[in-house]
Order: C-alpha cells, then sequence, then structure tokens
C-alpha cells in the first residue's frame, strides 16, 4: 500500500502532499492564504459519462480522453462518477481478491497515463474499488501522476437494488485535499443521501467545496429528491456541493448523469441533462483554505488533510454554468428506457434484436423503444398469429414495423399447435398456454439461427398480477425493456412518443390503432384482458400501493379501494413470485422494480386480511 | 409498545419481572442463591421444527403443539428457532409494516395460548420479527402467559443467502432471565458466528446457560463448522449453549436442524440428527445465578436482566442426553435434496411432480429423490425421443420409473421438431435447442393439464458453463432439486442411493447404466458431453476454485491447472450468467450456490488473465 490512508498527514494547514513532483506543474510549495494571493475560483468540469462494469482499461481509457477534453477547456479539477474505473454496481466481483487487485493497479496505472498524456496539471477526482485490508467504495484524487489521496465512502446503502453492506467496509476519515488554495472535501454517492457524516465533518472542517461522486440510478422523479438533499447537505457543509453522476445502462440499472453543482444558499450553479453523455463546466468562486483549519475532534469522523502546493490561480473570467431545463416524466422515462436497451444491446456484444409483434400496444412500445435504441434496421418483428388472432394483430404488427423501419415477418403458428395438441391431451388454459410459448420458441429459434438478442414485451401489471404464460414471447429472452413499466404508462409512453414525432413532422412510430384498442391476449376466441383483470387505470392503482409502497390490503381499502378487489390482485401478485423469478431483467424506473430491488419468498403463506 | 425493551429492568438481581401472574405456576417473589437452595439444574427441550414462511397461525399452532409434547416430558425450558413464528428468511416482508404488526400480534396471542393450554409454567423461547420502531430479529422469552423478555440480533449476517442488514437494526442489549435459579442469556444465530458480542457479554455477565435460536441453512461440511464455533463460544461464555435450529426447506435454502447443546469444556451434552423434525431433550445442571451479578460496562453490549421470581426445580433425575451420530457425505446431502423438495411441493400446494426423464444421469438423481420425498407414485417422468435419441435413452428411462414406481409415458417429438423445422430455417444449434424447448413446452403442457410441478433436471457443472438450452427440458419449471449438486457428485449419490437400497434389500432405483453410460444431451447424431467439456472431474475441480472459492484464474493455474482450458472455463462461466438468472430455484447444499448466494452482472466485461 504505497499511497494508502497513511499518506495523509494530519489535520494541520502547510503540509505538503506525499507524492513526488518532479518539474511539476504550477508553484508548489505549502499554501497559506494571504490577502496578495488571488481569489481562488475553480474551474470545475463534471465528466458525466458511460462506464462499463467489468472493463478497467476502457474505463481508465475513458477518464483519460474526458480528461484531455476537460483540460483542453481550461478546467483545472475533474470530477468522474463513483467506480467509474470498475463501472457499478459490479456486485460479488467485490468478492473477488483478483478484482479487487486489478482495480487498484489499474487506479495507480491511470494516474501515470494522465500524467504521460500531459494531464498532470488537471486535478482529476475518480471512483474506484480499493482494498487497504478491507474492500472499500472509494475514491482517489490524482494530480501530477500520483495518487494524491483517497476517501472512502462512509454510508453504504443497504436497501433497494443496493448491497454495499455485502461488499464493502464503511470509510471513518474525511479526505480533505488543498489544491489551487481550496479545501476540497471527497465524498462518494450514498454520503449525500444520509443525515450527518462526510458534510457535517466538511462543515465543521471549513472545506470550500465538497466533491460527490455518484452512480445513482434513475427512477421516476429522483431528480427532485435529489435537488432537495444537495441543497440540504450543502448547507450542512456552508460550500457548494460539486455532484456528479454517471450515465448508461448496467442490467436492471440505468444512470441518469443529472450531475449538478449547488450552492450552500440552494442556488444551482450548474446542471446537466439527464441521459446525455459529455462533460459540462462551471466556473465557481470559493474561500481560500484557512491558515490553520479547525479542529473536527468529537465528529463522527476523523479527516486527514493534504495539500498539493500548488497555489491559487483560477480561471481568467468566471463563466456561468448552464442549468438544463427539466423534462416531463414520459419523455424522461422514455429515454431511461432507450439507453437502458441500447447499454445492454450494445454492452453485451449484440447488434440486433428480435421480438414477437403481436399488433398490441407492449410490443409496439418496446419495437419502438429498440427503434430509437439501435435502429429500426437492428429490429426484427415476427408476427406469429395462430387461429384466434385477428385480422388487426397482423396488419397492426405489420404497420408498426412499417412505420420504424423494422425487419417484419409472419411465422403462423398453427402447423406446431396442430403436432403438441395431436401429441398432447391440451385444453383450456393448457391449450392456450402452449400456444404463447410456441411463439417462445419460435423467438429462441430466430435468435439462435440469426443472432438476435429476444426482447420480452411483458410490462409490470401484468408481471405484478401474474398475467403471462411463463416461456412464452412476452417473457423470454434476454432483456424486458418494460418491465418496470405499468399498462397504464405504456399507454401514456405511446401517446407522447407519436406526439412528439408529430411536432417534429415525423412519421409517429405506433399505429393509433394498437393504442386505441382494448388489449387482449387473444389465445381463445374473443379472449379480452378485461375479462380476468380490472381496468388496468384502477389496478395499477392498487399495485403502486400494494407492491412499490409496501401498504397493507386493510390501508389500501381504508383508502375507498373495492376489498374484494384489493384482495384478489394481493393474491395474484403474491402467487405470480415464481414467475417473476424467472423474468429476463428490465430497466427498472420506479421506486421498487421487480428484480433486485423487491426480494419476496416464493414460499410464502403471508395472506394480508382487511 | 407494552411489554417492549422498557420490559427489562436494570443489572440487578432480586428484580421481577413485570408480566402480572394471578396464580401462577410454581414460587414467586426474587430468588438469591443461597446454600439451602435446591441445585439449579434444568430439563431442556430444543424443538427442531418445521416452520413455514408467513404462515403465523400455523406455526404458532405449532408451538404450542410441540410444547405441550416437550411439557408432558418434563421439560422446564422449550427453545424453538429463530423466526419460528414467521418462518426464515421472509426477505422484503420485513419491509411491510402491516406483515411486523402481525409478527408481534402472533407473538402476544401465542403467550396467551400457551398459558390457556396448561402450558403457563413451562418456559419457552421462540424467534419472532419484532418492531420497536425498528425492525427487529428477536427472541422472546414465554412464561404465564406473558412475554417476559425480548432480545434483538446483534450480530446480523449479510453475505452470502443473507441480507440482513437490509432488513433488521441490530440489539444492542443482552436479555438475561433469572428463571428456575439459572441466569439464561437469550441470543440469535450468527450472534455464534462472530467473535465479540453476546457471549462475551454474557460471560462476564456470569449467567447459567445461553440459548442460542437459528435458522441455519445447511451445506456441506457446516455441521462440523457449527460444532467448532458453539465450543469456542461456550468456553467465551463460560456457560453451556443451547443451539436449536430448524429442520426443512424454503425456496433455495434448506435447513437441517442438527441442535445440540455443547458444554463450555466442549464436550456436546446433545447432538440431535439432521433433517429429523421431533423434539429432543437433556437435562443440564447448570450454576445458580449470583446473588450480586456482575457489572458489564465497558463491555459491547449493555444488560438487560429479569428474574421470573420462579425458584429452582430441578428434574427430579437427570438424564444424559442422546449424541445422534454423523451421517457420510452422500446420506447428508440426499436428506437434503428430499427434504428441499418436500417441502417445496407441499407448502406451494402441489401433490405431484413432473420431470423429463432422458435415460441420463441427471433426470434419474432427481426422480429418485423425488420419489423419496413425495412417493414415487406422485412423480411423472415423460421420455420424448427425437430422432437423434439412443434406444437405451427409452429403456433406461422406462427402467427408471418402474424401479422407482413413477408414472410413465413416452412423447416422441419428431411431429413437432418437424413443424417448426417446416415453418423456420434452423440448422446446427438453433435446430439442437428447437428440440430441447419443445420438450419444457411439452412438460409445461402437461403440468397445465394436469397440475403437477415441474422439475428442472440441470446440475450444478452445466449450469455454470451454461452448457444447457435455457428454457429446455433441463431447465424450465418450478423448482430444480439439483441444481447446487456437481455433475460429479450426482454420480456419487446415484451409486451412494443404490448402495443403501442394496444394503437394505430393496431395489435400487437408479438403473446402474444411467451411471456407467457417457453422458450426452443427444440434441445431434452421437453427441457426447466430452465433445465439449473437460471430463467432469477435472471440470468440478476447476469450477470449486473459481465458483465457490472465488478463487483468480492465475491463482487456480498455480495450483497446476492447464492454463487454457481455465480460460476456457472461466469465460464459460461468466458468459452463462444470464441463462443462470432465470433458472428456477434449487435446493443450496454447497458454500456458495448459483442464486442469492452468488450475485453477478450479466452486464460484465472483467475477463481475468494468468
Amino acid at each position: 500500500m504505497p499511497d494508502g490512508p497513511g499518506h495523509f498527514v494530519p489535520a494541520r494547514s502547510g503540509f505538503t502532499c506525499g507524492f513526488a513532483r518532479t518539474g511539476g506543474p504550477g508553484q508548489t510549495g505549502s499554501v497559506t492564504a494571504s490577502p496578495s494571493a488571488p481569489a481562488p475560483a475553480l474551474r470545475l468540469a463534471l465528466a458525466q459519462v458511460n462506464c462499463t462494469v467489468g472493463d478497467l482499461a476502457g474505463n481508465a481509457e475513458t477518464v483519460v480522453r474526458r480528461t484531455a477534453q476537460a483540460a483542453a477547456a481550461g478546467a483545472q479539477v475533474v470530477a468522474f462518477p463513483e467506480m467509474m474505473l470498475t463501472g457499478y454496481p459490479v456486485e460479488d466481483l467485490v468478492l473477488r481478491p483478483s478484482f479487487r487487485s486489478a482495480s487498484r493497479t489499474a487506479l495507480e496505472k491511470l494516474a501515470g497515463d494522465l500524467a504521460a498524456a500531459g494531464l498532470g496539471e488537471t486535478a482529476v477526482i475518480v471512483g474506484f474499488v480499493d482494498d487497504d485490508g478491507l474492500p472499500r467504495d472509494a475514491s482517489a484524487f490524482l494530480l501530477g501522476g500520483a495518487v494524491v489521496a483517497r476517501y472512502y465512502k462512509h454510508h453504504l446503502p443497504n436497501y433497494g437494488v443496493f448491497d454495499e453492506r455485502r461488499y464493502f467496509a464503511p470509510g471513518t476519515a474525511l479526505a480533505i485535499v488543498r489544491h489551487l488554495g481550496v479545501d476540497i472535501a471527497l465524498t462518494v454517492c450514498e454520503d449525500v443521501w444520509q443525515e450527518g457524516g462526510p458534510f457535517t465533518v466538511a462543515g465543521a472542517a471549513g472545506v470550500g467545496l465538497v466533491v460527490n461522486v455518484n452512480a445513482s440510478p434513475y427512477e421516476r422523479n429522483k431528480d427532485d429528491v435529489r435537488l432537495e438533499l444537495l441543497r440540504r447537505r450543502a448547507a450542512e457543509a456552508g460550500a457548494p456541493i460539486l455532484y456528479v453522476n454517471c450515465v448508461g445502462g448496467q442490467d436492471e440499472l440505468v444512470f441518469d448523469g443529472d450531475s449538478m453543482v449547488v450552492a450552500p444558499d440552494g442556488s444551482v450553479l450548474m446542471r446537466a441533462p439527464q441521459f446525455v453523455e459529455d462533460v459540462f463546466y462551471v466556473d465557481v468562486p470559493l474561500p481560500a483554505g484557512p491558515a490553520d483549519p479547525p479542529d473536527v475532534l468529537g465528529e463522527v469522523m476523523s479527516v486527514r488533510r493534504c495539500d498539493t502546493g500548488v497555489a491559487p490561480a483560477p480561471p481568467r473570467e468566471l463563466r456561468a454554468g448552464e442549468v438544463a431545463p427539466r423534462v416531463r416524466d414520459e419523455e424522461e422515462v422514455w429515454q431511461a428506457l432507450v439507453l437502458g436497451l441500447r447499454d445492454y444491446v450494445g454492452k453485451n456484444g449484440f447488434r440486433s434484436v428480435v421480438l414477437g409483434l403481436s399488433g398490441g400496444i407492449d410490443s409496439a412500445v418496446v419495437a419502438a423503444v429498440a427503434a430509437d435504441a439501435i435502429g429500426g434496421s437492428n429490429v426484427y418483428g415476427v408476427s406469429m398469429p395462430s387461429v384466434y388472432s385477428s385480422e388487426h394483430s397482423r396488419s397492426d404488427a405489420a404497420e408498426l414495423a412499417r412505420r420504424i423501419g423494422a425487419d417484419y415477418r409472419e411465422v403462423p403458428i398453427k402447423p406446431m399447435v396442430d403436432a403438441f395438441l395431436s401429441a398432447l391431451p391440451l385444453t383450456g388454459v393448457a391449450e392456450e398456454n402452449v400456444q404463447a410459448r410456441i411463439r417462445g420458441t419460435t423467438l429462441m429459434g430466430l435468435s439462435n439461427a440469426e443472432g438476435h438478442l429476444v426482447l420480452a414485451t411483458g410490462n409490470k401489471s401484468e408481471l405484478a398480477v401474474g398475467y403471462t404464460t411463463i416461456y412464452d414471447a412476452g417473457s423470454i429472452g434476454g432483456f424486458s425493456p418494460i418491465k418496470d413499466v405499468p399498462k397504464s404508462f405504456v399507454w401514456a409512453l405511446a401517446r407522447w412518443r407519436n406526439e412528439q414525432a408529430e411536432a417534429r413532422g415525423e412519421t409517429p412510430p405506433i399505429p393509433p390503432n394498437s393504442i386505441t384498442k382494448p388489449p387482449s391476449a387473444e389465445l381463445s376466441p374473443g379472449q379480452l384482458d378485461s375479462d380476468s383483470l380490472p381496468d388496468y387505470y384502477l389496478l395499477d392503482e392498487i399495485l403502486l400501493r400494494y407492491v412499490d409502497l409496501d401498504r397493507g390490503t386493510a390501508e389500501i381499502v381504508a383508502e375507498g379501494f373495492d376489498a374484494a378487489l384489493v384482495q384478489r390482485v394481493a393474491r395474484l401478485v403474491d402467487a405470480a413470485e415464481w414467475k417473476r423469478r424467472q423474468y429476463p431483467p428490465g430497466t427498472k424506473i420506479s421506486f421498487k422494480a421487480f428484480g433486485r430491488d423487491r426480494r419476496l419468498p416464493i414460499t410464502n403463506r403471508w395472506r394480508e386480511t382487511g
């Protein structure tokens, strides 16, 4: 551990960092603020970039490339997301000593590579996995070819999709680096979500800036929550917070960026758009680090200070940061679904997708998302009519493919259905399901033959109540783009996407008939979803309460919902757990998605009453 | 919170517990040890029982029934497992306030029901989920119709299959109940697995007995580890430990019992057999609680003492406990598989299972396990020959069914294969896979038509390297009994089960030819597993290191394995994660099973070298 925690020096001003600088950048030597020194100010770069889990070399290359871009724009400090080097979440890879070792090595190499690329004068703050005897979710401060400081995440989330207590030991020391005259505190992600801890300590230590690196997954309405949190923490720290988040998809998660800098008075100094990969800038005037920094004895964390010895050199003229406008819910979710699918396809080495097109709204929205993600020409739609299929199921499917420019074919399943029904005595639901599974087998066969990723088309409502045939075309494959989208919101997305296309003078991707017709699985004559389920708008209201918010059935009934219906929905949800367990992953957009986010036993006799 | 933590009184002797006793059992009033008092000794009952997740009423009924059995046998203290009332693990049910509330109510009701059943004089220690503002993994001491004391688990496991930091707040106070003159400390499960904490405090507090209630899942060789741990903790506490564990299956987990009482000198005072549901007894002479119990200030936990006021009344004659012999590995695993499957079937409301019989070893072992679990007449075997199937695939399958008394039918798949191949241009692997998936669809159809649970037949080795067709007969269904059994051990199990039958003069269930013939998927002419994979005994050695032990490839090569082979196996394992994610649950028998136990990203570019 040549530059582990021992690399820091005690909480005194005037100490230089322990890295060797030979002909280094700018001024060297210890700095104490004095009236003659220039007023500190920094040009900050927020590298809102897309990294890939496990691709240490590729991610490091992204850091070098984006740092060069930021340096060329005059940035003095460039912040990259949490676990930028390793990707996030790496899950049980952390348990592999070989992986932790590789992450440490990659960080050292990155520091050297940055200097070798002539970027040694630019301070780079970057997340990685460290190991000082215990695994750590860490952030490092790189300068002049060296790792100047390391900080270990203090608050480790262990709820929702997060299992960080499984992997990491919590840090107990705040790292503060004096650079360009400013005391910069390093923090990581969850540190900003909890009361107390690093931000309180940063406030007591009198820092000028807190850098918070993130891998914060998207969910609806989270951007508003984030801003309020950052306002509280900035006030707590008495200093601006640089909050940088990644963009990109990783299995069930999609990261939306939304990077920003928030001042202690709550004002937003800059804010990046969601789902856009780029480097964003803001110039911030900052107080000089005090000559005699205050002691933080008695706080929940200790402090490790270090001084790079580089004197203040503010940007020539201060420029304000841009504040990207917020977008409406449908647009935000659509972007999340597009990015989540694009990255699942691309990062797993696929170039095309195949899915069943039923003429209904679910497959139409999945196909349109796929077309936006990887281009319509890489989308392979298959209509698989049975004897119960309506004429419009084919015409609407064909029309959809035409509108998005997808490949389209029809594979009538009657011959396969006949073969099964001759061999096996199947009637009723068993006969319905064999049709559905023949479609699943057909898509998997085309995937094997042609190399496409199979997309499942099920939505959150039907997955919740188990209104789905396991292993059918709606539930097989590698990825399920709308598995976390309630049916009522699937329609809203379709309408929004069509309106957006119209506003741009483009062809709306979704056939209007797919939006307006009543939903049907078409597995028996005249079948409609409404034969088996309540109206989806009503169903989704109950599901929101029972699934997403964990409310008891008595509580839901007390809100005015019909007691028998609430009980029936709860029973359906409970009984479908085994199907959900085998469902392909899909992009989380809600507070509580099926998957890592909601872990329920299959064997479960708990039945709420009331 | 009528009887929350405030129910305890400070660490002083002579205080009575706060429960109201009207005409209660035995002597009342505070107890201080004196030479004239009878030497304390207790008849302990270890209720090694099977509870069901979510079945609060049924589990409480089990407590009453087993307490009556124990009381009739003269037991003074009956200990039930961790979360006896709720089942374990209840996972995200804990996040539902309605569930936590129901658990608290069920505990109060249980205390009353015990007294109403005339069992108020018997002390019952039972696990449940409590909520004192924070969710707690709790153990309660019930006596005289009241909840006398509560203890909150201190060490919360958050590794392997455990997510307890997600659910519970750790307790910070050790509960010590003076009853029948003995100071009894309450602890829960993981408390025994960690150095320091409750056992150290119990030692400092000078207790006479520590009761440790468990829901400790089975894995190979864990029984030996448990005993060593208990020896260390008993020495730490300076008192015997009553360790009680449940038996039964819950999704991926199976609990093996192995309840025991270990003295501070390391001797085993009693030990229950694994996988047997019953109440086990031992009489233990114990020291009287000291008149002036020592202070534990400065320890990691505080102490909350209470005194039931019931004077010593040892059993009339002390009887030694029985120590069940250990059994060999194959027998232990076979029992685990049988119980895991039986409980998945029964607790989920099924009465029969259906599976594909290929004539090979995997399906033969699964069928034999199923026959042992639920009776051969409830096992429905289906041979689904294709044009590539050998004659012995049918004859061995039929022979197996005959030996175990299973229902047997043949469904040749050629007509369905022909229908698919006429409709779709499938060749090579795509053609192989369509055959495999037609078998999956066939079994699901029979399940839908006849109500059987479908069993997947895949083993751990093929699941590890992805040598399986997703959605085929080996990987679809509700439960996969041998998913955690390496192929080499599947053979060992088959041999052991046949030998055991022979030793008993019974028909060996597995056809010898299924054990001795080379494994083949029979999806193309003359195909053998060994065409694609190394010898399974070699493969399993590499998998043990790469998967179960998280060793790096360089480290495995350094152990003497072929570098190219190790790399190839590691690549196969990494690439098959998406298939494993959709695999049905199956009984964990190893240190690290696929499922909750091993959480890896699907999108993952980490490739080890060396």
